[in-house]
């Protein structure tokens, strides 16, 4: 995507890590310093995409694997060749929840299907399109786990069960960002917002030049 | 799925090629020999391939070509998975209107995405999965120019593109049916339907044992 003028960022992350609020944070900086920002997300940032996500939505359990990845990758073709690369064409600056990290991060985790596979499928829908940057919010399961041992909440075999998952999504995450540590920024999601928030616009601001 | 009890056969060839006749006459032979047929087709096989249909159909022209290739993946690989697979487990014998090798042909024809990438896409969507048997109806598209001269009725630009088209399926359909020998039969659809009709019942009668 270094072709083009505008500048491509993604947000990554568990739910509940703060994208959305660093997302509307980042936008009103960047809108402050004059840029056009489009927001954007997978799956759904199209309106075939909308489409699609209604499939894997509404049938959910019920989707062969392989189909399931083939979806999001369908939704990440139309998305990327609709969207995205039409925005950073134009200049703008595209702020995208979700891309192909949380694909990979998500099947790794879940490991049903083989992570490798999935990252070459993801790849082949967008062309082989890489975001300039990857905002990656981590966040540590064990502290979520303090927390609700701090509330006296019984920990079931089901959240035990689920925070296993969430630990390996978190290690595939970092394992992502280990291996291209020039498009990935790691955030400590636990820190207050604003904080994060200042590191995030020091490396766009750098980036932006 | 040679591990498998039933038999999967698979019908492929243009529209109008006659298909669908040789399916009726074929699965009538079938069940009067005491065998369950299930009777099935790509894209739309199962009740999620006939949402991914709808959106193909819905929005043709408006899909980017590799989310069209990974929808219709999609489609194949839960109806692989949750059609023909447990028919083929009971024993069953599967007749199906076009599988990968129909994605393959209109995909090179087409010549927008590269159909090496696009038959890997369907074997990954499937598991590598592949019928015992493949009924080519070869249809001549210069047989179907003469019909048109014949009636005398003016050859325009667009049906001369078409006919290059077709013509260019055909020969991307027969260069499939030479690469696997074992698994096509081709025949000659300007025949008459009953000795087409005789000339598959020997070779699935053969495949019954």
């Amino acid at each position: 995507m270094t072709s083009g003028r505008g500048v491509w960022i993604t947000l990554e992350g568990g739910d509940g890590s703060g994208k959305t609020t660093q997302s509307n944070l980042l936008a009103e900086w960047l809108e402050g310093e004059g840029r056009t920002v489009v927001r954007t997300r997978e799956p759904g940032g199209s309106e075939v995409g909308q489409l699609i996500r209604d499939i894997v939505l509404h049938h959910r359990g019920d989707i062969a694997p392989r189909a399931e990845a083939l979806l999001y990758a369908a939704d990440r073709a139309h998305h990327v060749a609709t969207v995205v690369r039409p925005a950073i064409e134009r200049g703008d600056i595209v702020l995208q929840d979700r891309y192909l990290d949380s694909s990979v991060a998500y099947q790794g985790a879940g490991r049903v299907l083989d992570a490798t596979e999935v990252r070459d499928l993801s790849l082949w829908a967008a062309e082989g399109a890489l975001p300039d940057l990857t905002l990656l919010l981590d966040l540590d399961p064990a502290a979520a786990r303090t927390r609700l041992d701090a509330d006296d909440k019984p920990f079931d075999r089901l959240e035990a069960e689920r925070e296993e998952f969430h630990g390996r999504v978190r290690d595939a995450y970092l394992a992502l960002a280990l291996a291209e540590p020039e498009r990935f920024l790691v955030l400590d999601a636990a820190e207050r917002p604003e904080a994060i928030a200042e590191r995030i616009r020091a490396r766009v601001g750098a980036l932006l030049g």
